[in-house]
């Protein structure tokens, strides 16, 4: 630190390492989660401008308030700058449904965030800084593998869903993650004091309110949310008897943008928007639900260690030692923890799923197990499958994924090779 | 907490909230940011397994060490599980550079993060849990806009670089954020205790070693990184007199996975690829440098609440004001920080870049300013700026983004139309 450089703090203060209980009490409303009315359940409020109005752990923007820390650091942006909310409100309404007062079936989204503007418009008003945690917009959306299905007559254009220009007209939602810890910690049957010293700990010691604020029971992690596409209209996502084709999706970068052909990802995701479109066409509705969970929540660092350790293994890649080298690498196979994204299917007052554009078992364990019906599973075509996912896709299969083929046995799955790094 | 399930903790033990100087000093091993030999250097060690070996504040993985704590609350993990490296070791050899002994030069990564496998085995045999922070390994990609290019034959099937099923060969690396503190508030004039001290706060009391552990010198911020693809041979980046075409991308989840029109984003990132093949095939390399930093980094919410009061302001969505909507939300322009951008560049070993597939002024004066040469500027072809993104291209030239054409003024700009929200 020597060269730093020192300049007097603008404003030289004490360091509060951590809130207790009772501080700034006075300010801080009430959050009383489940609770069916807004005002009796009160806003959040993860505000880093006016601390004593605070009512939970963490801030606003996942972790990209890290880097609203660093605007503020670098004198680009004013503290205590207070979000201008004008025409931001939401250009569909969506619910309130049962689930939003009911507290174990939505845990980790907050059901009023999209809706601040409106439903605590009094308290934005006595200068309480509340922001949206949920952004409901429009787009239109160009797919090319969409203009190659209209090329090849699977798709038409109807003026409604798709545009004479090949776009997709959609409602597009941007959620933040919102954890209410006691529902977080049912969900995955540990003690919420268990979840808080783990997340606490297990993080090098991010945010010792988690164990410090037993009051606080909302937390809003620095991770990454969620984007819902919609085609169709969203309110027809709450009626059961309107034909919904949903994929639940987690993010692939590799995949999804550049198309990297060692899973199945972007194929699978552009084959579940065509269906989608075909679908909303046919009367019913559509739906993505996209979910920023990079190589299975592992990050991606950890899945480019895991694709060299694959195809450099005794005997090269192959699907029955799948699964194994990940779990060498990171300790487990899969971080996704699909428990917790049913959430904003409840939050849409989604009740039944027609056609479940996933062979995901976890996907479909999670979201069934939380009261939705599902009554059909959609494979990806065999077509779409780039030869050297088919190590992943098998191994998948053989551990549970949902097929209407032959599941591979110990033989078959050692047969499946992929490619060598070259 | 009322209904929370209570059991006995597995490991009652004090919760330490915050470490102190010299605590677990037998175990943690020094670090000297920019040191010449890796071992003078020292390893990073951002384990939460072996928590006297740590030498950073935070932990691996960006923003994806929250699921890892929660897949250890969920007991799906072995706590003190550590990472097999058997054949990750990067597929291809780069560097030392002489950035990566220049404590000025790269203050956002850690150049020794790809190769901790080798630099510091006798370390990891000694015991010390040290993890890799980058990641290199080989990929074959697909995109619908080459295999158009190819159509159009504007590109050629060349058996090496873009092969016959119309895929091409990259090297792709995943690099995670390491911060040391002391040179990122000099890249952004700041002093590091008032650096600190925002990390600290304005997230809300993230991390509070920040403030407490000024001995601490490296951050792991819980942010998402970069992914650097690579057309050609890795190794000839750091060579000037190999022609370089690279463009460095921020993250824009709408335009680069599902296409919105409302920005240019996938067509420009899709035209990057394009010339970086041409360039490889040419002799020349190919850079993308993809940074995680969604919605300039304000996160995606943001990003909706900004087109709802875009498109809904009166007069509609127009190029004038289209700064201005952002600023009124976010309280900032951007917040993407192209300060520390070129880290990874300078790692990379490149002093000139031939051809700059980007108009921002940002990273161009960014790349420039940190020493690298730019020969020349690539803009995105006119063809390629979907219709409703003419608002974000024309505001963004007149803000000083590069261009061979007309600068707007005032009227101009303001007769730049866009969509209303239909």
């Amino acid at each position: 630190m020597a060269d730093a450089p020192r300049e007097a703090s603008p404003t030289p203060r004490h360091i509060r390492l951590t809130s207790h209980p009772g501080q700034g009490a006075g300010g801080a409303l009430p959050l009383h989660w489940g609770a069916a009315d807004p005002q009796g359940r009160g806003p959040v409020v993860g505000t880093t401008t006016q601390r004593a109005q605070r009512n939970v752990v963490g801030t606003h923007s996942g972790s990209y308030g890290v880097y609203r820390a660093l605007a503020v650091a670098a004198g680009k942006m004013v503290r205590g700058h207070r979000a201008d909310l004008t025409d931001t409100a939401p250009t569909d309404a969506i619910g309130p449904h049962s689930a939003w007062s009911d507290p174990e079936r939505i845990v980790s989204i907050d059901p009023w965030g999209a809706s601040v503007q409106q439903v605590f418009a009094p308290q934005i008003a006595a200068g309480v800084d509340i922001r949206p945690t949920i952004a409901v917009t429009k787009a239109h959306v160009h797919l090319p593998e969409i203009k190659q299905a209209l090329a090849f007559q699977r798709l038409q254009v109807d003026g409604r869903i798709l545009l004479d220009d090949a776009s997709a007209a959609v409602t597009k939602i941007a959620v933040e993650p919102v954890w209410w810890l006691p529902g977080v910690a049912r969900r995955f049957g540990v003690s919420e004091a268990d979840l808080r010293r783990a997340l606490f700990e297990e993080t090098g010691g991010m945010y010792p309110e988690l164990v410090t604020r037993s009051d606080l029971e909302v937390f809003l992690p620095p991770i990454g949310g969620q984007t819902l596409y919609v085609f169709g209209r969203v309110q027809d996502l709450a009626d059961a008897s309107v034909t919904l084709t949903a994929r639940v999706h987690d993010e692939c970068n590799g995949s999804d943008v550049f198309g990297s052909d060692i899973c199945t990802c972007r194929p699978y995701l552009t084959h579940a928007i065509e269906e989608c479109i075909q679908g909303a066409q046919r009367g019913g509705v559509g739906l993505i639900a996209y979910s920023r969970k990079e190589g299975r929540a592992l990050g991606e660092v950890t899945k480019f260690l895991v694709y060299n350790a694959r195809k450099r293994q005794v005997g090269g890649d192959s699907a029955d030692k799948y699964f194994l080298r990940t779990e060498c690498v990171a300790g487990v196979q899969d971080m996704r923890f699909q428990e917790l994204m049913p959430d904003v299917l409840h939050w849409l007052g989604i009740t039944r799923i027609h056609r479940l554009v996933s062979m995901s078992n976890d996907k479909y364990d999670a979201i069934t197990g939380s009261g939705i019906a599902v009554d059909e599973r959609i494979k990806i075509p065999d077509a779409l499958v780039p030869a050297d996912a088919r190590v992943e896709i098998e191994a998948k299969i053989a551990a549970g994924y949902f097929t209407d083929g032959a599941v591979p046995d110990a033989s078959a799955l050692a047969a499946v090779k992929g490619r060598g790094l070259d």
